[in-house]
């Protein structure tokens, strides 16, 4: 029976659960297989012992020991960030070996270096579990969607800041207390700029979008609104007028262009991507064959991820086991047919718009704001004024046909510089209904 | 370059879908395999010629034309049923031919000698089009999920019963005038017994149950009940209950007995299943590494299957062109490692109930009822009882905790035969929680 060695780079939360799923499976695997997939070395530095159950796995602090160990078939790099897990993935590259990371942030900004690396080795890179954690989004976008020229993708891919909205949705609670809530239920980093500002989100898009377009994104091509800025209020609102607001990452491909953006959004409430709450994600391809698929689980967590890590582990384990290595491009496209990108100017995006105003409730106003409107051939479906019972500001909120997003800046500038509007106006883009 | 030629044996909806997505999808396919993936060769007794878009395409109306062809690589059985379709199948495997299909009703009774025929003469059976149309469920469940124990299986799987159930809840129509309306949009076929009576669904079932626990499962193993006797009353009592009616196919795995049962299941209003409405599909597995992993999509139509169907012809092509064939098992886990299933007799089941008791409004009713469920250690969790202002019988709802099918059955011969009972008892299992 043919073994495959594994070395693992990292033996935090992921790290444990790969090494965990590669115990447990093991006679499943071979089962499925007739491979014996085999956890070799550990190398990781603020690790000193290995549980009882891994007595027989070396343990290091030194990933070369790993790279230079021949027996070694594949390296799965789980420590995360840039340095210097993009040099111990380049550097396993160089000896040959095969790659499986979860390492989205390093994907998105030099993925292009490491897969043309990866290349000219003819060893593969397996990225399953950096986008959508457990759920074979990877997998089932390069292979089961194959024959499809895809039209969109729209996403829920950051469990986080999906478990702070669900919250926000259910309870009314203000966005830095659900956060403080999180934080301490262990839901959320000490430090949750990447979850909620949107940031881990386009990590994963950039990585959809290469493999979905055959497009070259990087991270910087992304624009990236997170949702520290959602108040109740709107939330409140958008509830009453049938939606629900999540932080999605949308990508809609124009042929010449594509929409590369991440940002809180207004979703009927009777759409998929509207009911799914908690840390779970879910992902949408359009496919001009297929139509819509939607792909739902839980986006991160120890076991989760180790499920993906695991599954490109066998894929590439059954790879070298029939010397078929790279039978499916690392990024679907065969290297020579990936492009690079034209991004749709954020200015040029055209979708409808929920705007919040905030005014002194006197006469006139409504016509001094829908004057800017209509100068800037922003038309209103709909609008609501809030009862006022004092002489405080009112909320008057416009929902809107489609817009341009340059047009809609310069319209709130306007606005804003209103001597009655005493606050800046709240702008939500809505999911384009197609 | 590497050509693929592929026999199409079948013009129907999907047989044209595969024909178009191969035609639309040519470029896209070689950029991602290097391979040109040809339509060689039609076989269909009832087409006389081809759209003008197909012209190099050979039709014939014998399918001995495509087995005996030595260029063509792969044969697409598209004509559903039992046979020809088997004869068709068996023939392309012993002419060394592989095969895709779609075909569910066949593979779920003849799989085993079809799988058996492929391995010795390895060739490949491809049927990713079976489940959930195009909606990547089986290469998700054999190659995404491969590191998992798959705990449980529970989906929609037909969209036509899915269609009939969502217009039933959402205007509260009867079934037999929802199913005429189906019929005449072309939602439903003339004859609707495969779809609404559960049948279709359960060949889907018996499929997933075969890769998901390595168990050769036959559609006979299946518990069967359709949705033509859900009634508009149930549905509402449900909605208010806050559930929804949907037609499931459950199993669960004990260990040394799995659940195999196809039946209209109240779901729980916040629970995924319960969101998916019209004609999609969501299919569910719960693994022990993954967690809760849910595909969503079109479960059917000409272009969605042909999607799967492609997907398929694509995998087998590559595996082709690397020499790779049955690089993963047919039926996922290695033909000497799949067992015969013991499966949970439907009188040991344990689920909570949902019943409409139908009963005279007489003193003493409630307890002569009550009596008989406490005989058989049936736990009510909740009663209503209609308000009633005539001489009519009335509805007593009851929910109970987990109870056992066969103690159910007991009880509910005993209560329907009571003479304030004036019809049977509606009975309907809920999504068991877990």
């Amino acid at each position: 029976m043919k073994e495959i060695r594994i070395g693992l780079i990292g033996f935090g939360t992921v790290g444990k659960g790969l090494a965990q799923a590669l115990l447990t499976q093991k006679e499943r695997l071979i089962e499925k297989t007739d491979i014996i997939f085999t956890l070799a070395t550990v190398a990781d530095i603020s690790t000193d012992t290995l549980p009882d159950e891994f007595s027989d796995v070396t343990l290091t602090k030194d990933a070369d020991v790993i790279f230079t160990d021949p027996t070694i078939n594949i390296v799965v790099e789980l420590i995360g960030g840039m340095e210097p897990a993009k040099s111990f993935i380049l550097k396993a590259i160089a000896h040959g070996k095969h790659v499986v990371t979860a390492n989205k942030a390093l994907l998105s900004v030099h993925g292009r270096e490491i897969f043309k690396a990866a290349a000219e080795k003819n060893v593969e890179v397996g990225f399953e579990a950096s986008v959508g954690g457990g759920i074979p989004v990877i997998k089932g976008l390069k292979e089961g969607l194959v024959a499809n020229k895809i039209n969109n993708i729209k996403g829920i891919m950051n469990g986080t800041a999906n478990y702070i909205l669900t919250q926000m949705t259910d309870h009314g609670t203000p966005f830095h207390e659900v956060l403080k809530e999180a934080q301490e239920l262990g839901f959320a980093e000490t430090d949750p700029t990447y979850d909620v500002e949107g940031i881990d989100t386009a990590h994963k898009l950039a990585i959809l979008m290469t493999i979905a377009f055959g497009l070259h994104v990087h991270l910087d091509d992304i624009s990236i609104e997170g949702i520290s800025s959602i108040e109740p209020t709107d939330i409140d609102f958008a509830k009453n007028l049938g939606y629900r607001i999540k932080l999605l990452a949308i990508s809609r491909n124009h042929g010449d262009h594509v929409e590369a953006r991440v940002h809180p959004t207004m979703v009927p409430a009777n759409h998929m991507l509207a009911t799914i709450n908690g840390a779970f994600n879910g992902i949408q391809f359009n496919g001009d064959t297929v139509g819509d698929v939607l792909l739902y689980g839980q986006g991160a967590g120890m076991m989760p991820t180790g499920s993906a890590v695991a599954a490109d582990v066998v894929d590439i384990g059954r790879n070298i086991a029939c010397n078929s290595v790279n039978r499916v491009p690392a990024l679907s496209y065969l290297p020579d047919h990936i492009k690079e990108p034209t991004i749709t100017p954020m200015d040029q995006l055209i979708c409808p718009y929920y705007f919040r105003v905030t005014a002194l409730d006197q006469p006139g106003v409504l016509s001094l704001i829908t004057t800017i409107f209509g100068r800037y051939t922003i038309s209103i479906k709909s609008m609501r004024q809030q009862e006022h019972d004092s002489n405080e500001p009112v909320f008057i909120v416009f929902m809107t046909h489609q817009a341009t997003e340059g047009d809609v800046k310069k319209a709130l500038e306007e606005i804003d510089a209103l001597d009655v509007c005493t606050s800046p106006t709240v702008k939500i883009r809505l999911l384009i209904p197609e």
